[in-house]
């Protein structure tokens, strides 16, 4: 089931054109960024489809893997991914522990610095630092990740690790990828999706310094009543999935930073793709998918994940 | 629309004056701040309008950008600072970095080390550092720009930060820009821009070491019943926004620190420009102005620029 | 009483496996899991029963050793671990200055870093830092104890601390087992051994970067209804103790973490030794037995452990 | 000319049998080699054309690009070895910095870190460091370069120098190449490629724990009296260069470490050609091929390298 | 006699053109090169002249102010530039901390952070580091400047040192200016200004990571034979001034780095006006002229450096 092993030489024009939008970060930043975007099936197409496996942490380990036993193996995610021909696989330290040696330049690596897990929940959530910029290196990885709950009360000291990270990461050349998910007591439920909100969090990651964003699907909603108010005065088109996938990415520096979605609820695969064809139409430069992946058996995860990068190429 | 490009030699006598204000500090910190003061259409003449674009961050995108959609661009905002030919270009780690190599050394940069957002609110706000004095030197910047919240809570915070950020900056050079902003639990709405409470932040600025003070044009109004006291006892001068602005001045070291202010509110063209020639008349040292630039189109943004550099002139 | 001495020199083809489950750790990693797993009378089998002696700072002397006086002393369980042939023995920094220069090379020793007492409780408990790597080291030991509360609401600190210690160890080649025990006001007394809820703890520890994971023995009960469903919709076997320490394996990267169970209550040894036939049974990895080790005479000690070592074999 | 976007998954047999000699280093060693060996026209196939050019440091630039002029340009360098499918490019810290940026992510790039040059020359020559290991991560590089000169009188500044790098390196994941080049007042001039004398200069590399060695290719001659004996007694065959090339390969680890040969002289490309399958025969790794590859004009280094490439193939 | 201030904004397609030389460097050394670019007379150009002054250090103080006795003075040098229009000036620690408060902003400075003198004299000279990375930064600066002396049995001293403070100052956004002056017990005193010798100055800076290279006007003369032998050969031509000059910049990376000249002997003016224009003609980026400056009037000084500028412009 396994790729053909194969070579990368000169980038794509669409490649430079987005390394365009790092220049001033240094030559280690854009190699890393190139690892990612030269990197399997999509390699060369200025899209991105990233496996990431945190959910062991995030959610416990049966509800992650209960569905797909073989996911409780570490190996079973690089395979996985190289089977698959993604751009990257993000994980928490353990699990890239676990198979980095044996599957060491298969696959282009994404250290998920910090983690947040469920047997103590709170409605302003934090994540914490749960591995290093020097873990990244010994383990030969292209980047870290770090999730940050904009709106959460604790918003602030997650704020303040990744600027720390960041500079530490981009200092040895790493590139950032960056979890924006907005929670926190003053958000409700649905405003986490809300259209303001999904393209503020875009916004805050970019600002932070991030290389890569990744954000929920936005629906249309609208949560702030000061960010209504503008929408509807100016006339923002966010109708469409599309449309509103395009308002994100507007919103992370106009398409000069990267921007990847999650993958979606369980709704059906027909829903997914329809939500990939979106993500495509609006801009959008790909997508990162766990739980869609590795919770249904490893020859369908490998289909699924080849037909949403037939849809992106 | 782009300027020539020109060249500075000697300061002018109004240069030097302000500059023999900060006698004792290093050359490093003169030299940055006559880089501010040397550039752009009012070089040399003691004063400055600062172009600041932070407010991605902290209203969220589609209310910053959304009614001049090409603001979302991180170049935009560098090629508005050189067309206009702003003294200084103030913003966050992520708009800075976007643009910094392309623009090297077309308009001094001030980076804006901490950040607030409008996804948590509290009325006892503070502002979250995001990037460093070292991010401020590998991006060739001026200076640090840093918020404080006099009257928060958590005020201290922000001191005791803003404190190592300067002690910091000025050993390799950097100027230091600060935003001084009360609120609080304390303070009225009316009372963030009474006459007492702005020259009072305006003053704890300068005694935090702050080499440029921003502060908003203050109202008629005292707040404080001790501060009024003493108002109405010595009848303090402050019917006109002129005689506001000087006493604001006057509050900030007698005229050794340079204080700016910010660009007021939509009421329109004409009072904005009537407000510049009070803080001209009051003796305030120039601008920065904001929403009032890019919310509006580039042409129409460079053209009332001009026009406020002519007042200053 | 003691054993006779033997001497490793080729690992079993059993270690060999257990140990490529940590390639990409430092060659000084493996040797020090491979001396835990080649010592005492277990050697070579894969399996390990540790004698940990960490209560009396965790419950004070009297509790600890008042059933058995000749535990107050520090030689008296170093001399018990050897008499018993147990593959370590893990203590907090003073039992073991106090015996590791006697008893040098004898018994492979694990200093336990972090503490928690009774004379302060917290229904969100967490545990600090009392020793160090460097004591490790200069203390001759294989690896480092440390011990996790998931589910406080202090789990954040010990995580992050757990972080720094780990990335160190791993450095100068240290193993490092962690103690992963959910407690916390949002779990339930029963919610701390129920099974999602161990399980759940292994995966943490397992992902944190852990080489050893000890864990107690899970009930059959399921605390959190996330997890309820899934345990239920993807009949996951936890029906028999040997079905439940299989699935902490499992949920442990699925067998390539090694896990090791406390020993359980007072309840007899009968009981004892059929929880030790289904550890074994269930694919787990050892024991790891203090008070119903050192809270009997010595002889008797010596004998039970002997009883659950032929167990194991 | 350029070579067509393609991209790598899994590793080969071949390449997972080579990192399984390099068992022990860290993840990120492993995928930096893997970089190099799944890289270019050669990927997968366990051979490598590396295109070295650091001779305008050491012979001076018209020595160096006089016969083909393009190569002043640091960006020939680049673009010849991504045209040509080179596994890596290795330079000193300026010709890396001119073309890092632009050439991101489209050849693995190894910082020569020492240097000598010809304005000064003694028969006991030393290298000195130009650039550091922080320079190879910025820059985003694979790994580094470092020559030592085995035999000069200095040769102990250089092995000390080496390994403070060689164990900086490793840390944070970085490859360690050696150019070993035997040289001294106790060398003849033929001792320099003799058989003995090369063979124990790799082995001195190897036991200096670099990952890859570079050496000349071995006459016949034999430099030692004590080592002659030897190779008389035990009659170890190195007749023809291809059982020399066997012989440095075996002296290097027993073909544990990956051993490539410098590109001869001007002789012809006959001569070449024969040289190279001389080396495919006797087990080498590959060719490190700089004078004879930019000396010429593009198209015709292009096709010799394309010639040699499918010699090792 | 001062000039008036004026204000660069946006740079030349020159300047800019220069600048994508130097892509991967950061923004702050960017910035820095652009800001010698852009000011003064030349400004835009592409072109500067530098007024440095080290002879005090270099020759002592009569030898270099006793003819022009305003020179004792530090501030004259600094209003030398200043009323010539200089691009930058550079200086030992002593004479900028001696001017730099009192003209702060007014000409760029370059720290010239090593020096020799003339009260110890060895064929194999050595430059000694006489001010900091730090220094640089308090001061204002936009660069640093090292010598090395290529070819002196000390060179890799220099080298080295030259590394560690390369390193540092682009670290913190600083401009790194090299001269690159052969010297040595193998390199006849002809031979310090012979072509071959010269190109070979200019590569080494080149490939230190030099972004200013400062070298001597080269002479017909070639002085390593194996140099001459690709010089007839290749028939490069070296002829005339301006070709020397030309193969001089084509051998510091083709173009892609600035070189620039020294001010040549005492033969008088019309012999310097005609070797600025063969500067000129051979692509040379400018001039850096110390003792034709400051060691005659400072009118005549102004006027003969106008002229220059008046030739490059």
């Amino acid at each position: 089931m396994s790729q053909q092993t194969l070579t990368g030489t000169a980038s794509t024009p669409r490649v430079r054109e987005i390394l365009a939008g790092y220049a001033g970060e240094n030559p280690g930043v854009l190699t890393n960024l190139a690892r990612l975007l030269n990197h399997g099936t999509l390699a060369g197409t200025g899209r991105m489809v990233i496996l990431p496996v945190d959910q062991g942490v995030e959610h416990g380990p049966a509800r992650s893997f209960g569905m797909n036993a073989a996911g409780y193996d570490p190996d079973y995610h690089f395979q996985l991914a190289v089977d698959a021909g993604c751009n990257g696989y993000a994980a928490p330290l353990g699990f890239l522990e676990a198979g980095a040696a044996k599957y060491a330049g298969e696959v282009p690596l994404i250290l998920k610095v910090n983690n947040n897990n469920s047997l103590f929940s709170d409605k302003n959530p934090i994540s914490v630092q749960t591995s290093s910029i020097h873990d990244a290196l010994r383990l030969g990885c292209a980047g870290i990740g770090y999730t940050i709950y904009p709106g959460s009360a604790h918003a602030g000291v997650m704020y303040e690790q990744l600027r720390e990270l960041t500079e530490e990461a981009k200092a040895v050349g790493l590139a950032v990828v960056v979890w924006s998910y907005p929670r926190g007591e003053q958000i409700s439920k649905e405003g986490e999706t809300s259209m303001d909100v999904i393209a503020y969090a875009a916004q805050i990651a970019a600002q932070m310094g991030a290389h890569v964003i990744k954000v929920k699907l936005p629906s249309a909603r609208l949560e702030q009543e000061a960010a209504r108010k503008v929408y509807e005065a100016e006339g923002i088109k966010i109708d469409t999935l599309a449309d509103r996938v395009r308002h994100v990415v507007q919103s992370a520096f106009n398409g000069k930073r990267i921007v990847i979605f999650s993958g979606g609820g369980k709704a059906g695969d027909a829903q997914l793709f329809e939500q990939i064809q979106a993500i495509r139409d609006g801009g959008g430069f790909g997508s990162i998918i766990g739980r869609n992946s590795f919770q249904r058996p490893h020859d369908d995860a490998v289909a699924m994940l080849h037909k949403i990068m037939e849809i992106y190429r």
